[in-house]
Order: structure tokens, then C-alpha cells, then sequence
């Protein structure tokens, strides 16, 4: 049952590791077969060199019951499914500490659009979700920090803007796959890294303009994209 | 038709990656025929694993139209022949979002001559072409970056500072083959880093004097040079 | 005798190359056997990649007399024997001058918990032992290194928070094993790049609250951990 | 004639390398051999990669006049012949535009002794020659750069602390062998890079105190040095 999505998962994790986002056994991608409402995500704790498509975990996105495994999945499960509740096109999401991601969550500030780089695969800054209340955390926590995400996003498009930072912890990304999730989270570190160093330079710079966003953004995505090859010739 | 410019350009677009100034599929080499009136360059959003010499793709210098080619030329084809039209001695020019020289870019400062490091490659502080209107935003956006880059050269030589960033954006590079653009693109990167850390030590750290700026400049340049070896030693 | 805990201690030594913690010499990894009374240490400034199993020197815990042995312990021994004496769980101990941590050290400010990477490994910031005084210098100066580390933790469990900077020095770590001991020293430096990132975008960021430190760091520690897998699928 | 001295200084010009400290051609090691009176250099802008020992070129203590050999000396000849003429002591001399000291360089300041890391190798801050006037700029340009160096040590031992930054240019480190001078290269950057870090968390960050400079620096060097083996176990 979902041995390709577990390969899939497998490998994107995989992918997490060799773009140096890891650190420890921080990081985990999961993947969802929407028809059967399961969702596939790493074990909880496991070290990367030993893991193998078969030790996925697969949980039910409606409950987050554990389907024929007897791993537990990673302890972030419950961020992952409200994400893939609320975000209806999601087909992969990545969790990671990377380094320059995660200082800019925990200065609990949003990474502005600082230049076309960033336009040209995030249609917006990246936005970050506020801090938990104390009864937050001494509930169902990893639940609530999906809910604060998925909070943030109330006015926006979460597949024009595909990642969030969490306050205090660290970002979160997703896209139509697990692998274009892994994309993005790698997007969003340099971008982080990139926004340090502009901001180290000049701590009063200022975002690009609407029309340039715009005109990066939709050079790429979109009807009337004219960045890259026709699909014939990819 | 153009194989052994094809192949310099190929090969020039490689080294670019191997030098670690390439994120994603950002940057790309071209290189000019200026007997043929041909400029060859890096075909749009490919992959650089996959790029061989007959990917590249041909167009006009006096139209951007392709020549003999299936591909889409890369989307910043117009910025290159603007800067073939205006700087006749150029041979080969280089696009990058290099982390250092991006983040000046965003900044919107020029890179100082802090010390003999710059003055050694560069003539002078590297220029920063200013934001363009919502008009030339909207309008033919490529065109008109190259002619921003162009406009703000009005007063410098273009072989003495063969580099230029672009506000909000990044850097361009060139020289008077495809290699040498991008062996300027790698002093430009360096050099963002360094004038960086300089500033980070001190926020008012001044440029060199002119006496240093040309000393050093042109113990290795022009007629008087005393650097490196005779042409026959070489 | 104690051909075990020599190949431990050395296998230990040369992991904090491996991970990038040693500079030149810089670095020295301990173990004790709590039962013979003898601690197990790096010889004084040999080069590691030298250095086998039988090159570590064996001393007594209460006197610090090396046993049976020509070489030389590190000339940190003294600040070592301090820490086992006064941190009866402690299995093994780390010194190294690791870049950030060395910096946070140098700086002679605590490593503060500002997100929840800190909160998952350390229950609480990573202290700073304070100036000796001259006195102390000019006396037995690295048992007295160990003397400020161990006043330092008058009211913290080292078990805890298993680690300390010693002020205009650099960092100490320990933990059950020397390769937990390590592990830690591993963590200590992420920690220091990430806080040091973290404080360049915010000087003023805040530490994580109560209830997220604890909910980090207890779902990973202690009788109601639910982080990692069970004892017997690891 | 002098086959082993130019492969000294040839191998010593490669371990620059290895060690990261050379960007593009700049960096380049000598040594002296004193009875003869003579110097071997590398050549001027020579790759690294093509480089052999027979490259090497002498040139006259005295006088700097190319002893047997078509190749030209660096360019920095005569700054090197400086520092040898001034320091009878040394016997290796290494100049690099390493990233982290050529940036203090180029702010124009000493680099403190903010830690015992530094203490452990250098007896005191490294020096910052002065900027050179208008009149030694235009003249004997490389040999004014030397003059600099030593009239900055009139009162510091240079064999105590063997490096120095020049002013808006990089650093210089020496020796009793070339292999020793690039060893006090590779400390040079890395307690540049140290500090760096240091000051960005405090700007305010202070000195260590005498005493521990002292116990730092004695307990690795002079009569009563207890850091490493004894001679025989070395």
C-alpha cells in the first residue's frame, strides 16, 4: 500500500539532507494521496543514513491514526495535517531548522520581498504566524501551530506564496509535490540568507516595487509565463 | 554554424556553476560573433546539467531574433545586447544572483574601493543602476534594464569597471571574452563579500585614496603594468 | 588497561575534527571510568591525525597523576577533573574553540534560548562562568577554570543544560558519554551561529517563553517524552 | 642552486592554497637564506596550478636583483626584502588577501586580543601599519609598504607577534621557516574571522586582561612552557 509515495517521501527527505538543511534529525517531508485521504511522513527521531521507503509512516489526514505501521511518525504530524486540511492543492510539505530561516523566525519577522530573486518564486513576502498562547502549547500543540499558519494565511494564496515561518521556531514549506516542497524550503533559506546579508548592509532597505514583483512573479508562473522552455521542449 | 563560440559559451555557463555563483537555474553566459553580428547564449531556465554546446541558442544582435534554434534564448537576452550595443569592445557578458553582489544590489549601494583588493581588477567603485520606472517596468522590462546599465556608465569606462549591479536585482559582468566575464563576475562576488565585512567592522570605513586606487590598478593594467609575467613567460 | 575507554576517547577525538570543531590543535575530548577512579584524556597539542587508541593518557581523578603512560594529558586535564569531580553523572567532557561559540564566550554573554532548537536540547541558556581573577590566574589557572564553570552551575542541573562558556575562552560540553559529550559540543556551536544570526537581524529579539521551553524541552526528555521512537524499535 | 629552498617556498605557496587563503593569483610566500644572502619568492601572477619549484626566483637580500632566472619575482618582492632586512630573526614571509584580514585591513584596525584563542599564539594585538603618504605611494611603492611594517613594530618584538595588517591592503605574517609563516597566515584569518564575530555580538567586547595574555601565551612558548610534548615525544 502507497509503496510510490513512500518512495517519494523517502527520497525527499532524502534530498532535505544533501541540500544541508538537516541538522541533528531535525527535518521532515510528508506527502498525501488525497483519493485515500492518507498522508506518508517520516518516523519521528529516525536518523536520515538509515532510513528506508518502508520505515514511512502513513496516517489518516481525517484523524492522524497510524495506518499499518508500528513507528511513530514525526512528532510535527499534526502541523503537517492541518496544513494539508486547509490548503486543498498541497501535495507536499517540509519541515526544516535551517539555519538562516530559523533566525529570522525567531526574530519573529517576516521575509520582505528585498529584490527579484525573491519575486521570481514567492508572489508576496514570506509571512511569519504569530506566538502561541500559554494554552496553546499546553494543549494540542503541534496541532495549533498548523492552526496559527494556516491563521496567517486567511487573505492569502498559499500556493502563490508556498512556505511560512513559525515565531520561535522555524519555517515550514509545501507545493503540488513532496519534491517541489523541498524546492521551496531550499528557496526560502537562501532567500533568508540573502535577506540578512541586504538588511546587514543596509538596515533601512526597502521592499521592490508592485510592478516588479509583479512582472518577476508572472514572468514565471502563470497563462502568460514566458520564463523557461515550452513544455514540448522540456 | 558559431560551434567554437557555441562551446566557449557552453563551457563558460559551466564554470560559472562550478564556481558556486549559480542558485537554481539564475545566471547565465553569453558571448558575440561581432563579425556575423550573432550572439549566443544560454537557453531560458534550463537545467545546467543537461546544457551541452548545440543548447545554446543564436539571435541577432540588431534584433533579438533567434537564429537556427528550437529554444527560447534566456529571458534576459535583451539586457545582454544592450550592453553589445553600447560597450563595442565587450565580447562576453554574465548574469548572476550571486549571494554578496545580489545583496548590494538590493541595497542599492554601489560597492566602495575599500582597499587594493578592488583597485587590483576595478577602476573605480562598482555602479549601481538605478530602479526603473512603472513604465519601463510594464514595458520591455529586459531592454530596458540593459539601458539603465548603460545610461549609468555615461561618464565611466566600461573596460576599466566591467561590472555593474542592478538596484533590487543583481549583478552583471563582462569582459572581452565570455571567460573574462566570468572571472569579473567572480572578483565582483568576492569583492561584495569582503566590502560586506569591511563595513560590518566599520560602518564608516573609507574608500582608498586615488593615488592607491591607480597604483594598483595600473601596476597590472595598461601600458606601464608590472604585474604578472611577459607574454612570452606566460 | 582501559583499552575500551581509550578507543572511545580517541574515536571521540577525532568525530570533533569530523564535525568541524578543531582548529590547529584546539579541542580535546575526555572519559571516565568511574569505577577504577581514572579518567581517560587527548595527549597535550598532538596532532590528530597522529593519534591512536594507546596515544591517551590515563590520570587519577582525585590526584590528576598520569598512570602508565610517557606522554603528556592535555594541558586542560585540570579544568576536566574538576567537572567529573563535581558532576557525578557525567561520563564525558568536551573542550573546543569552536568559531561561534568561541565568539559568544569572547563576548562574555550567555547563549540565550531564543527558539525552539535551543529548547530541544537544553533546558535553559547555555551559562557563562565568569572572569578569574588575577589570582586565580597566576594559581593552579585551568583547575580553576573548572572551579568557575562548577560555581556557575551552583542552581542549574549540568545534566540539564550540559554545557558552559568560560568568558574570553570558549566552550565546555559534557554528557553521559564522551560521544554524547561531543553531540553536545555539536549543538553548542549551532546554537551560537543561529543566536548570533538572530541577534544580527533583531538585536533585541526575546527568549522563547516558559511554557514553549518546557513543551520542547520535555516532549524530548524525561518520563513523558513523545519525541523519537520507542525503546525497542530504535 | 638553492633546490632546496624553492621547494620549501614552492610547497609553502601550495599549502596557501590548500588552506583557502588565495583568491585568485594573490598570496605568495618567501624564504631567506641568510649565509647566502638571498631570497626565493614566487614568481609575479603566476597560476598556482602550474607552479613548480624550479619557478621559484631568487633575487639578492641587499640588492633585490633576480638571480638566474627569466621569471619576474611578485611584485610584492621588495615588501618581503623589507621585512627581512628589519627582522633577522625570520626566515619566512607570506602576504595574502585573505577574506577576514583583509577586511580588518581595510577598516584600518589592529585586531584585538579579545580571547585566549589569540593569546595562545600571538603576545599582543596584530598591528596596523599606517596608510602611506601621496609621495611613498608614487614612489618605491612595495618597499615603502615594508617600511611601513617595521616602523610599526619599533617597540613590538616581531618574533611575539608575528603578523601584520597594512592599511586598506591585507595582512602579512612571518616566521622562523616559510611553512611557519603560513601557519601565522592560516591563525591570522582565523582570529580575524573570530573577532569579527566577536564585535558583531559586542561591539563593545574587551581586551583580555594581561595576566591571562601572558598565562595564555607562556604556557605555550619560552622556557617555562608546559602546553605539548617534551622534545623527545614529539
Amino acid at each position: 500500500m502507497l509503496d510510490k509515495l513512500k518512495y517519494t517521501v523517502c527520497k525527499a527527505n532524502m534530498d532535505l539532507v544533501a541540500q544541508g538543511l538537516v541538522i541533528q534529525t531535525f527535518g521532515n517531508v510528508s506527502g498525501i494521496d488525497r483519493s485515500k485521504g492518507l498522508v506518508v511522513i517520516k518516523p519521528s527521531g529516525m536518523q536520515y543514513n538509515k532510513m528506508t521507503p518502508k520505515d514511512m509512516v502513513a496516517v489518516e489526514l481525517s484523524t492522524g491514526k497510524v495506518v499499518d505501521s508500528h513507528l511513530r511518525p514525526s512528532s510535527d504530524t499534526p502541523t503537517h495535517l492541518e496544513i494539508y486540511r486547509a490548503f486543498g492543492q498541497v501535495g507536499g510539505v517540509v519541515h526544516t531548522h535551517s539555519m538562516y530561516a530559523t533566525a529570522w523566525a525567531q526574530a519573529r519577522r517576516e521575509i520582505p520581498v528585498l529584490g527579484t530573486t525573491h519575486a521570481d518564486y514567492f508572489h508576496g513576502y514570506i509571512p511569519c504566524a504569530r506566538l502561541l498562547t500559554s494554552k496553546e502549547i499546553k494543549g494540542d500543540y503541534e496541532a495549533n501551530t498548523g492552526k496559527a499558519i494556516v491563521e496567517r494565511f486567511a487573505n492569502i494564496d498559499p500556493m502563490e506564496i508556498p512556505a511560512a515561518l513559525v515565531a520561535d521556531h522555524g519555517p515550514f514549506a509545501w507545493g503540488a509535490t513532496p519534491s517541489e516542497a523541498v524546492h521551496n524550503a531550499v528557496l526560502v533559506e537562501y532567500l533568508a540568507q540573502l535577506s540578512h546579508i541586504t538588511v546587514n548592509i543596509d538596515p533601512d532597505a526597502l521592499p521592490i516595487s508592485r510592478e516588479m514583483l509583479d512582472r518577476h512573479y508572472l514572468r514565471k508562473h502563470g497563462p502568460d509565463a514566458y520564463y523557461g522552455q515550452a513544455e514540448k521542449d522540456k
